[in-house]
């Protein structure tokens, strides 16, 4: 059974949304990926929302740009916790739009924003919210932190070598 | 029978939508006036504008802040012109919110925007609209514009005096 | 005769209104393609806009960009509904300016604007403006939007299957 | 045992925050109150993100405003779910500041943001994280949202009764 | 005769504009304060641009304010050197709008722009402009741009003191 | 002798502010090209500024990048009509800062702004300004707009054929 | 023999460079304040900066708003290190125009600029600088943080008891 | 002994801030470079900034971009004067977010900001810093600025010349 929804407004949104899919598969947490239209396919949106948390899901995480209305829309028809990934798409504001029409959601029907085009960070915070009752998660994304730093730490040492 | 649906997604938005509201008053054209939240009351939302064209309207206003879904998401489930009214309200950031969230619609589903705060300017356009098809809106445009004109050169000809 | 004029500052801006006539030809709405320059010939602007509902049009389309004045000042010389084009031209502040020049009229003269380039949707807004008065362009309407929901639900079901 | 950590970088920050704790009470979530300043008492940030999760805590909410550190290194130190809520306060650029330096986090690191001043979406948020395995929120989720639909649909019955 | 023409879209831009007047009053300059509105009075703007060199205009300051085509559209259509004044008007966007679409004038047609609400300015432009061909204007902006410096030595003299 | 001073901060801005020399030629206005820095060469400004009254130039137009100085800081030291060309550099914020810092100018300094990498329109304001003083260059400029006017006509008419 | 100079380029700045100088007495650092405005007093300006190291001054600290040059233009004639104050003035853009004329300075001049409105930190950073050579200096500074801490840490407290 | 220490956020940012060792190289200053990543090493940081006065160094140059923590968070655990460098990185939004989050820090911790990108100034402010107790460095600054004003005078010539 899936467990995240990763659902995007348009197939020109996968490139990005590819990001977040890694993440998942790396951590091992199923998901599906659905092309859902808030603007061209409003009640097949309606209905993923409706039925979202029957048939198992526990985030969603929605991508959309422009006058990106599908993560709120969304938010605004299930109770569970969606992620919002707002898109540089070809036709945005160099993501202005994505950005505010996501992150300005008005009080009492919640959406966690990440950065524009941060896919990534979007599936780390579903992880997050899933490890919360998953403590093999939990190591997961204690290691992940860990192999950040060490990979951080690895750069320094070869940037302090070859500056000698 | 109303032929203009004025909507908004709170009653906070009354104050400025009333500005719609006069100038249909002013023009004898028939409205109803609708409280509709995008995010709190989406199937009400999604019968309303479902059903609007049916019902008769043939205009539809919407007026919104901050994250604002309305316009766009009514305009993706009628195919009666929808006017879209950017609404400064005071959890929007200073109307950017509300401006990009409207009028940056993706292509297929329009929305015709009017300036922040614009909902004179959204009867007048509707007005413009239903004029096509009935001469004497035709006229009443006419003498609004004329009496606008007449306005500016009586405050033209004031101001010139007073220097003198 | 042709009922939408599709006009536009320069015949730089072809690219971007291409997008509107092509939506014009698929619904079968005649139209007249015109280069007017707010700022190059005024007088040209102002017989075509004085004169535009008596030549038989009933929506004008106007695409500009930088100081985009000429949907606004069309507007100011004409009953018809105007729709107005921001356009990222070359000189643009990245569409800003060309946004804000267009959207942003005072109250009186209505101009209903389109997100950045989104000549498709004027083409769009104009139709759903003329089907008013006309069951034939409702229906098409109607087909249209059919046909974007199966496109996306098409290609929903072709990632779900590329999924797997 | 407190669930939730509601911090903030400064007790100006309470009047903005407590939006968040109402909810929180509302809801019947547990939860602390705690002034962390990231500039201020960057150990004891360290400290406190550190050891949330061991002491209990499920979900960190963050506010502060201005170059706005708190939320993005709480997150980098902890695998809790971190929400961010960018403060208008009264040294930031209308609160541009607040939003950008909260919500454009690294790959790596996630914090999910809300809208400017939105602590009251951040709890809400929280209790949707929550909710995931305690279905007695589940039902206060359902009602909270049945209830602001109910709202709405009161006030447009007013004002359509006004309207009369 | 009248050698500046300072006009301005509406009447409530007056008490910006009157900042100019002063300015031009204090430099001897003949002046004449009109309304003029692009949008409400499209035909009285042609005239007065079309017939300001004729009635000896030599220099025109044109205040205005949202979407502000007054300054562009007067300079269509004389050879008069035009100075716009983009005015922070209740139903601009904070004045963003207001400079930008009198700001970025397509080539061909030159405004020289001055700050958001800078009529002060403007006319001192104007002032530079006329005393080309004018020594005793001349000596009159170096008595100006002297006494500006006095007064800000004064004040630096006092709040040394103040500072003991 | 020279008449108009086109001035510019670096010779990285030469491309730009070759716009404004080719219309100076075409119009037969005299002009020297030079660079002269703010930041760089201060002392340079000074006395560039300070002595080109009495070198018989009548107009400065000066062209600037980023943090843009060169402009207003010039405009301090004579009493010559000054604009400012904000120019994209390749270390402006998209010209943000290039247009603030020399539009935003303090009541009594003034300098006329032109769009951003609009030196061909800061020529033609300074041909206007020359003007006043100058009938045949009154003549060459409603040539020019005439031309500009033809211009556009006939793409419009090729416009109207192709569409055929 | 004062070592800083905490410049302005008018005294309506004063109530903002206050908190500048209130840091300096705390830490016993001598200083000046000086009315000194790039626009009308530019001989003035180069003259303080020329002098500015010979008499004594190490480090410069220089408030200004709207077309902000003071803090480049000293910059660009001492060696000292200038600390940047962008101020809100009243006729600033929301003080973005303050902001990007001080910060975005081209290379090879270089100003360290802090927050709208920073002076305070200003302040803070010109001690850090003379702190170097001044181990007193330092121990005011460790201290001057440890007190903030100190009083995050009770501001706490209190919360967390008054929360109970 | 390094007496600057010039620390980035990622090895991406390395193409940048080699303008500013390049500086620091041309005048002799001994320099560490370093990679130092607040969300990714927090631990790392804070020892680095904690002990980085005892190790010697005396100027902290730190180069980060989108949400950029790290010189406002080093500058908060050391007394050191810390110069923050906004980078525009791949994934910052047109660097406005890597330059408010590094500029809008809060009164008490501060940091000196140099322009998008500007890691040449940031070493150059370094270099005053240092040269206060250091007047080989003071000799130095003089020749650099005397040779910038040469380079900017020779090619004023050669633009001279090419334009006869």
């Amino acid at each position: 059974m899936n467990i995240v929804g990763v659902i995007m407004g348009s197939d020109s949104d996968l490139a990005v949304m590819k990001n977040a899919t890694e993440i998942l598969d790396q951590f091992g947490v199923t998901y599906e990926t659905r092309i859902v239209s808030a603007h061209r396919t409003p009640e097949h949106m309606f209905r993923y929302a409706r039925n979202a948390a029957q048939r198992g899901l526990k985030v969603i995480i929605a991508g959309a740009g422009g006058a990106a209305h599908l993560p709120g829309m969304v938010a605004s028809m299930t109770i569970l916790p969606v992620i919002g990934v707002p898109i540089r798409s070809s036709n945005s504001l160099d993501g202005w739009d994505s950005i505010l029409s996501i992150l300005q959601m008005p009080g009492g029907v919640p959406v966690g924003t990440v950065a524009l085009n941060g896919s990534k960070n979007a599936a780390l915070l579903a992880v997050r919210i899933l490890a919360a009752s998953n403590p093999k998660l939990q190591t997961k994304l204690e290691n992940y932190m860990e192999n950040m730093k060490k990979e951080v730490l690895t750069r320094d040492q070869s940037i302090r070598k070859s500056a000698k």
